[in-house]
């Protein structure tokens, strides 16, 4: 039987709710049962409509009141989505883990390391499931790469260099029309910083997925624009265990970039390349030999990418997908829990992961004020 | 109210059928009331349960009963979607019109030009709408092109070249593994022939998509690979209104090719491209100007691409947004013919298209059997 | 010892006498010792100095006195290279051939086959190497390509699809600005046909050149632009020996296309790409396998191409080098036939090539005056 | 009247000597007239006869005989081209000085900055030209860029990625194959640095080209491989004047990647991007508007950028005329100061740009000795 979640969040046109909810009912895994999209009940309730919730008693107010009575019904959601903004997330989550209810989370999942900490082990003693939506690190090639580095294909990693370049702050700047400007450049309600955040996590979170490797601390520079006091603009050195170097850029600023999500991981035996604007294809480099291009949903793909593939070969799968699949593996390792069933070869970032990002940030953070030092993690 | 629908086939774990799927609720205008997808009955309440239909009696056996049942009840599905193999959409989509019930059909419609009269005939009498899911004819940068096409940036039409390699049937018949040989390859169950019939009529759908430019005659060679009955490889010369010359490539047999649609539209001012491999970007190339790349859901798109862009800039969107288009506009119009409103600027592929489909198989088949003649549509 | 070559036209800053002087001395195998650059004598002696001609006394004020001088004196030109408009091609060859001097022509050859073929019967006469430029058959990637076919890489050939998009015919006859507009638009002069002889005979000859498949009939469409007496885009379906079907479009209206020359060859067990937009690259797709990007001057390279390759692996080598390539297999050609050695590995395209690019366009011309008939080369 | 130059070094079949000779004669404005390519004379001398040095006298045994008799003769050559290992360019380059000859010398220009700062001022006092020829900065696309950046195309410049993979250091480090290894390789021989001398300076002169912005401070890490001496990648943080912030990473270890020099610049009002993989395009991205392609020898380039274009639009023009565009703005620049005439609006790298490569690169070493602090240049 499906499970069934509820959602915290996402009713006021915002993409990202939608988005969320796709991804969670893509593989039939999931129905949505409850819903706190908004503040404006009448909002609240037409995306209740809207999203097919059939039972509009369990359209709540607020959140306090979703987990309580939730956690009260016999049919109780059997995990909810956080997709508020960053600010809220602790409080929410926390909410939801102490009533007994699963949790995934947007990144980052709160504003300091403490307040994570703090639900990690309240989900730990309630041995509650944590998942955390680090979007580009799910797609399925990535895990075809991760795949392919843990057979060794390309030795040892000896370099790893990541890059996320976007340019909406400044078309929004100087456009002073994008909806998304509010909370998201507001410092308090973004989680202390902007750009390392926001997208500079996505990068620490899809180096740590594709490759394996613990990050063990940072140089970085923080760009601010025109005088903001925010960062949107980081570069950022980085060392990962075993002396393995690397290098990170993540912009705001830079004009023509969509959403340019891109990895290169140096091997001693080869190289991989993923980039986001065709997330389809991987780059496999082999010691001197021709570059190959592998793409989704070929047979020769490993079996952690072909779980992950719906369509066949060239048919292009995107955004939505890539949330699916963080979906389908937090819902199967749920359903194989309620079964007693042992997991299967799918993987989703989990709570471990979200900590990781806020460790990433405050190293990040002390580095830059303290005008480019080696900070630990 | 949202709309209500059915689907006959897509049920034995086809991606097609969940593709429509995924389509039809997209954008939260419909959802699946009813269905018969398989003829085992078993196979056919789990796929209900999978795609939340919530009233199991609405689940049938046979698509005669569920047209005849469906059409006596209060709360009849607005539309049925047809994804069975092309032999059987006429007998399937004549049945459901013939019980006042809209129908969207995949394509190629039918089998022959006379069925597919009969069915446009039937439609037009009871004021039904017949969609078609011609799917790369309904990508939103398509859109984006016909509206520039149409504002003049390109001047006039002076060439079309267009092309479709795929590599699935040289694949299947060395690997012997595919599991979508079957009826694909059968001459009866395809509908004639196989790649005219099959990429070939969505090729001549997004020229006619994109340009507006209606053919006239074709000049045809099949080619049937190591004796193969049915054609696996078409190339064709196309001459459209106002001799508007055209060239047309599709293949199965183009190995290393995913699904690699592409269209170049010439015109006296300058020339527009599209590739399926990706299909957010759009090329424009302005004559004696720098080539310029048209991303979606930038603030510059027309306002019928906007209209399609669901997510931020960056963001792709895929195959199953494709359907989404489709089912958009033709829920959208549904809807608006509910409400007696005005039609917005949506289009989707209708029965006249599918019906163009099939006299540029029966003009091709023609040249082709004369050895590479001149055919008229 | 080098060679010594002159050259007849190229003199009036047409940039292609540059390129023949540049190819020819490329590999030091060949130095310029004489010329008939221009009938203007002034800007024949610039030439001259500009181009390190030593000896002023071997700058000619036609080609016949050329000829005749040369061919008196004990340090002869070992070659001419003929560089001036189609039409004067057939008398100069002529000439030279007939005074003993091997001959490296501009392609097409002459203007009819009936001129062609009398060329090759007195360089048979004499014993003399007739060489003919065919720029895109002769880059080092192409040469990889029909190594891997020979080697049976992609198992045998079932399909060929080439295409040449250029746009200057549309630039400058919008712009009326084009240097290069009188003789190549002069039917007479170019040859009787525009697009068909300047560009179609490159993709022929790049199509035997990749393949080693021998064209057998063609069925043409020709394009005139605007009512122009000259076709200015053609589209080809061809018939290769042994069944094998082609396709070939080439343009001069394609607005946007500065020199895309693109091939396709496809067969039974992969398939290979390669593209003048980015000429050092050559793309092998394995029957279900990653696709693979070959670039010039690897380790892994066929010896055929490693042969052309001057640069280190990832240092653009591009058009100058392709004449290179050309001149030096023509230059060793002599050089092993003067010295009684035997010829190495290098190919350059013959006087046999260059008559095969007259019976094709002899046949497309005859094709397309029919209607659209199939012809035998 | 041609101008005369002589070379130093580039005789034993290395390919940066060729690569010289062809530019420096590409644009008939030099002749070789001298030389001393290598110590052993029968080479010396077959390099010579290779390479058109009409007068064997003029083939000197070493350099300090080379610049003394040449210096002595009325006909004496106008520059000396300098290709030898990096740690012999200053006594050789102050050889010629001293003896009146202007000087081009392969890049980094010395070891030390006091040497380099001693060749300026004797060239000054001399008034002669030094030349340095930094390959990459060179590029026609890269004169586009600087004339759109000076233009106000991009608005105010706010930040600048730069990066250059190679993969020859690890293919030959496991294949021990490559004869380029000795002395670039050899710590004391290559200037002391590997990675940051040899393609570290390419990129800071890239840069500086580019944008015309100054480097005022670095934050660098070297990567030394698997233990070696030398550093074989190096990430560095930049610093320009205004505060505008940068990025470079320059590697030999990058598997996979040829010669991927690639060059991003932000600004206010647009971006700009450069790659080497294709050196002919120039992308251009205005804010909120479709990115544009810039190719080479459009009527819409900027004069800067026409000036070096020899060929049609799409005809690849790669390495050796990129050291053509350096030779022709260098030969220019003699001719013009030869007969009294203003200088045109070409530009090439001179000593300053060299002494500044050196500059960058003390500060680099400086700075990675001291882990990784900001160290003026």
């Amino acid at each position: 039987m499906k499970l069934k979640f509820g959602m915290v969040g996402g009713g006021n046109g915002a993409f990202i709710g939608n988005v969320h909810r796709r991804g969670a009912t893509e593989d039939n895994l999931a129905r949505l049962a409850a819903g706190c999209f908004t503040r404006n009940m009448e909002k609240n309730l037409q995306t209740a409509e809207d999203w097919d919730v059939e039972d509009t008693s369990r359209v709540y107010s607020n959140f306090r009141e979703m987990a309580e009575k939730e956690s009260q019904r016999e049919d109780c959601i059997d995990f909810v989505t956080i997709v508020t903004p960053t600010d809220t997330h602790y409080e929410i989550a926390k909410c939801f883990l102490e009533h007994g209810i699963n949790v995934v989370c947007d990144k980052p999942i709160c504003v300091t390391l403490e307040e994570g900490e703090e639900l990690k082990q309240i989900a730990k003693e309630k041995d509650l499931e944590f998942g955390v939506t680090y979007t580009y690190a799910s797609y399925a090639a990535v895990q075809q790469a991760r795949a392919m580095i843990d057979n060794g294909e390309i030795g040892e990693i000896i370099n790893i260099i990541a890059e996320y370049p976007q340019d909406w702050v400044i078309v929004s700047t100087v456009a002073e029309s994008s909806d998304q400007t509010p909370w998201r450049l507001d410092p308090k309600r973004a989680g202390g910083t902007a750009c390392c955040s926001d997208i500079g996590t996505h990068l620490e979170a899809l180096i740590a997925r594709m490759t394996g490797l613990k990050l063990e601390s940072v140089l970085a520079r923080f760009v601010h624009y025109q005088g903001s006091p925010m960062d949107h603009d980081i570069q950022v050195l980085l060392n990962y265990e075993g002396g393995v170097p690397g290098m990170m850029w993540a912009s705001q600023l830079a004009t023509g970039s969509d959403c340019g999500v891109r990895i290169r991981v140096y091997g001693t035996k080869g190289s991989l390349e993923w980039s986001h604007l065709h997330p389809m294809e991987l780059t496999y480099a082999p010691l001197n030999r021709p570059v190959r291009v592998i793409t989704a949903n070929r047979e020769y793909n490993a079996p952690q990418c072909l779980e992950l593939c719906r369509l066949p070969a060239g048919h292009p799968e995107g955004f939505y997908e890539a949330f699916g699949n963080i979906y389908k593996s937090y819902c199967t390792h749920l359903l194989a829990k309620r079964d007693g069933r042992p997991c299967n070869m799918l993987r989703h970032p989990t709570i471990e992961d979200g900590l990781h990002g806020l460790r990433f940030v405050r190293a990040c953070v002390k580095s830059d004020e303290q005008g480019g030092i080696w900070v630990n993690l």
